[in-house]
């Protein structure tokens, strides 16, 4: 993770892609969500979904994994720049998801982030706190998945005046 | 479920509870959020959470489980007394999910829905709209998680004027 004072508002980080297939929608469902849209492809048809589709928190969990190897990528990179790599702390959570459109089987969903807020923390001063807007996008361009998440990120300066 | 005319505000269901393991919480963290402080004891007895804990994912993702099998338990009640089942639209969401402490290695939560809104839809007059508030809490009594969410619920009068 770069230093809170590194991250700037408006920025974009394309984390990735994934396709959803039908045993990857029926695996989740049968662990976690086990509604007929999600588990049989008949059921599904006949449901107001019209065919097969993804739970939405499986949606939401393949963005974290996107996330958790976007910024292992980004801590490497700078690993190997030499540069120092900052704390992350942990999510207080996040604000208004949309599922926009069911996710069919066959799916490819782009997952980005884009920072859309960042100040110091008083509070705790060796730390900030940014909100990002997480989207998925389908192959057609067409949005699936919206949240906006916050976390605490380190600062280099530790809240000491330079 | 139950048809929207039959909810009422203030009405709080108990989804059940489950006991988050060491191997589960390891699992969960290897497909979806492998950060070390899910997935192995050492790192995350260094880390800011003290011990091995859950994915916020992973305890939002019971969540729905324990849902949907109490949705079942209910419309097999409700079929067990002849009584019409009513259909649940999709969901649109969610807001202000928060994960208040860290579910660690052999915590129990407990989860529980409260309705804090139901309303007539005019756009859509075969249903309503109700709000929950969702909560997880765990062997200590305290709250683990949070959120609202939404959802879709058909009338029985389907929006005719009786």
């Amino acid at each position: 993770m770069k230093f809170f004072e590194d991250i700037r508002v408006g920025e974009i980080s394309e984390l990735g892609r994934h396709t959803f297939t039908a045993d990857d929608i029926k695996a989740f469902a049968a662990r976690f969500d086990p509604q007929p849209f999600h588990l049989d492809e008949a059921q599904a048809a006949r449901s107001h979904f019209g065919a097969l589709c993804a739970s939405g928190w499986h949606t939401a969990c393949v963005w974290i994994r996107l996330l958790i190897h976007y910024r292992r990528r980004e801590d490497e990179e700078l690993r190997g720049r030499g540069e120092p790599v900052a704390q992350l702390g942990p999510s207080p959570g996040f604000r208004d998801l949309e599922w926009l459109r069911p996710v069919h089987a066959g799916d490819t969903v782009s997952y980005a982030t884009e920072v859309v807020e960042a100040r110091p923390l008083n509070s705790r001063p060796a730390w900030g706190i940014i909100f990002v807007r997480n989207t998925g996008v389908n192959q057609r361009g067409e949005p699936v998945i919206s949240f906006v998440s916050s976390m605490f990120v380190e600062r280099r300066d530790k809240g000491q005046p330079a």
